[in-house]
C-alpha cells in the first residue's frame, strides 16, 4: 500500500478542516436538488418546502471519549444530542437519525443495551425516530457514526456564510462549562488510576460534569426564533469552541468581527473551577468545546426583538473582513481572536 | 465499565441481524413523515412525492477489507457502489452521499487522495453529489461510514416485506463471481506473504477479480423497470448472498419460496474457478456475497413484460410460509435453503 518512492505528506500537517478541504476539492455538486453541500453544519437537499437537512458525525473511543469515566448510556445520549445540535444550527427540526456502530468483542450485549438506552432517551426527549444504521465488529474499541435528518422551510435556513458587517453576534446560554467538566473527570480518572479504591466525588460539581456528560441541544431556541419571527443572518453550534466556531462564520461569510470580554457568558461554577485549575475563565469560555449552544448573528434591525428573548447574550459585532477578528478585553486591550478548538490529529 | 457482578452476553451469540433486532426493540417511530424505519435496504422519509430514501453502511479495515490486496482507489469506489446499491434496491434514484472516515496516522494524505479519487469516480459514474461527512483519527486502521440519500415516487418503492405467494423470484446478472474473486486475491496474498518476490497475476481472472475489486450497482435496472412500467412486488440487493437475502424477503413478507438449481445464474469463469478451489459452483452462487445484483419478485401477470427485459433470470417462486424455503436440485432432490452470508461477529 505504501510505496517508499512516493511522497508522503502526514495528515496532521493539514489539520482537520484543511484535510476535508483538500480531500473534497475537485468534487462538484451536479444534482439539481443539492442546495448546500460540504461546508456547513448540515447539507440541504430538496426541490420544494420542506427541504431535507442532513448532518453526520463519527466518534472514536480513545479519541473522542474515554469509557473509563464516560458511562455508555450518557455516551449514547450525547452523541445523538451532538448531531441534533447541527440540525438546530440550520434553524431546522430534526426528525430522524441513523446510528452505525463498530464494536470489538470486549463489549457485551448488556454494554450495548446501555448505549442504546441512552440513544433511545435522546430520541424520546427530542422527538426523533431511529430509522436505520449498521452494526459490525471493529478491531479495536467502539466507533459510532450518527446521521441526523431534519426538515426546514428553505427561507428559514441559517447558513454559516451569510453574516454581514454590522450584524450583532449572539450566543445562547453559557460556555466553557463542558470543558471544565471534562477537566474534572480527567482529574478523577488520574486519581482512580493511581488509587482504584477512591470513588470519584462528582456530585459537588453537578453543573459542570452535567454539561460534559449530559449536554442538551438548544431545540427551544428554534421555537423561540419562530415565535419571534426572527431569522438569524448566520448560525453555527458551539461544538469546537466559541472562537473556532465564530471563525467558521467569519471565514465563510468573508467578514471580520469583534467580541467583548464582557459579552462572553461564563457560569459562576465555571469561573470558580477554572481558577482552581489555574485556567483563565474567559479562555475556557472562548475555547472550550462541546457546549452545544447556538452562536448566531442578527441584523441590527432585529435587536429589539432579540432583547425580549430569554437566554441570549450579545457578544459583539460583525465587521469588514479587513478589520480582522478581534477580542476586546475588559482592560481595554484589543487582541487577535485565536482558535484553539479540538484537534483530533 | 464492565462490572463482574453483571451478566455478560457475548455479541456473537446473537449474530448481526439478531443484534440489530435486539438493540432496536423498544424504539418506536413517531414522526408522521417516517414511512419506513429499520428493516429494509433503506429508510423512507417524506410527506409527499418525491420521498427521501436513506441508507448507511460502516466498513472496517481488517473486517471488511484488507488493504494488502485491496487498492484504496478501488475501495473508495466500491464502498460508494455498495451504498448506492441499497438505494436502487428500493427502486429509488440516489442523489447524494456523505462519507465519514476515521484514520490512524499510518495513512498519508496521498493514500487518502487515492481513496477519494475512487469515491469521486463513483460519484461521477452514478451521478451523485458528495454533500458532507466527518474526518477524524482512529486508534487503529481505517473505518469508513457512507450514507446514501435518494428519491423515489412513493408508489414505485420496493420493500422487502411485500412478496406474495405465487410471485416469481428474479435475479439480475450472475452471482458467486465476487466471492471467487476474493478467493483468488486471498490466495495471491498468501503467496505474496510467503514469497514477496512473486508478483500476483490477476490478469487471467479479470472477470472474477473485477467483480470483487470494482463491482457496479444495477442502476440500469431502475430505468429498465420504469420503461417497462414494471414495479417488482419486493426487492433487495445481493450483498450477503442470494440465500441470505432471499431469506430476508421471505421472513419479512411472511412467505416461503422455492428456487431451482437451473435458475441460479453462474458465470462460466465462476464455475471453472470454483472447481479449481474444490468448491461447488452453485453453493458459491447461492452463498457468495458482494455481487450487488438485484433480487426481486414480480406478480405472475407481469411475466410477459419481464421476458422481454435483458439480463433477468427467473429463479423460482414465492410459496406459502408453511411450505418453508426450499431448493430444488438438478438431480430432483428438494433441500432446505440455508443462509451462509457474511458473518462479521
Amino acid at each position: 500500500m505504501q510505496n517508499s518512492d512516493q511522497p508522503r505528506t502526514e495528515i496532521n500537517t493539514l489539520g482537520e478542516f484543511g484535510l476535508i478541504e483538500h480531500l473534497t476539492r475537485g468534487f462538484e455538486n451536479k444534482q439539481a436538488n443539492t442546495i448546500k453541500g460540504i461546508g456547513d453544519d448540515a447539507a440541504v437537499i430538496g426541490d420544494k418546502d420542506p427541504v431535507t437537512v442532513v448532518s453526520t458525525d463519527m466518534l472514536v473511543e480513545g479519541i473522542h471519549f474515554d469509557l473509563l469515566y464516560f458511562p455508555l448510556k450518557h455516551l449514547g445520549y450525547k452523541l445523538v444530542v451532538a448531531n441534533l445540535s447541527d440540525i438546530y444550527a440550520m434553524n431546522a427540526t430534526p426528525k430522524q437519525i441513523t446510528v452505525s456502530i463498530a464494536i470489538s468483542n470486549r463489549f457485551s450485549v448488556e454494554a450495548l443495551d446501555e448505549l442504546y438506552a441512552g440513544i433511545r432517551a435522546a430520541c424520546e426527549n427530542y422527538n426523533v425516530d431511529l430509522v436505520g444504521g449498521d452494526t459490525t465488529s471493529s478491531q479495536k474499541g467502539l466507533i459510532i457514526s450518527v446521521t441526523a435528518i431534519g426538515e426546514a422551510q428553505k427561507n428559514k435556513l441559517t447558513y454559516r456564510n451569510s453574516a454581514k458587517p454590522g450584524d450583532l453576534i449572539c450566543l445562547t446560554g453559557d460556555v466553557g462549562a463542558a470543558y471544565l467538566g471534562l477537566q474534572i473527570m480527567e482529574r478523577e480518572r488520574q486519581i482512580y488510576l493511581s488509587n482504584p479504591g477512591i470513588q470519584p466525588d462528582l456530585e459537588e460539581q453537578k453543573y459542570l460534569v452535567g454539561r460534559q456528560l449530559k449536554p442538551e441541544a438548544r431545540r427551544d431556541m428554534i421555537d423561540v426564533f419562530a415565535k419571534a419571527k426572527l431569522v438569524p443572518t448566520a448560525m453555527i453550534d458551539v461544538s469546537d469552541g466559541v472562537s473556532s466556531d465564530l471563525m467558521h462564520i467569519c471565514k465563510q461569510s468573508g467578514v471580520g468581527c469583534f467580541i467583548e470580554e464582557t459579552g462572553i457568558p461564563v457560569h459562576q461554577d465555571t469561573k470558580l473551577m477554572a481558577l482552581k485549575f489555574n485556567l483563565d475563565p474567559i479562555t475556557c469560555g472562548l475555547n472550550g468545546g462541546e457546549d452545544y449552544e447556538l452562536l448566531f448573528t442578527i441584523d441590527p434591525k432585529d435587536l429589539e426583538k432579540t432583547k425580549l428573548l430569554p437566554d441570549i447574550f450579545i457578544m459583539g459585532e460583525i465587521t469588514e473582513k479587513s478589520e480582522g477578528l478581534k477580542f476586546h478585553t475588559n482592560g481595554g486591550r484589543i487582541v487577535d481572536l485565536e482558535a484553539q478548538g479540538w484537534k483530533h490529529f
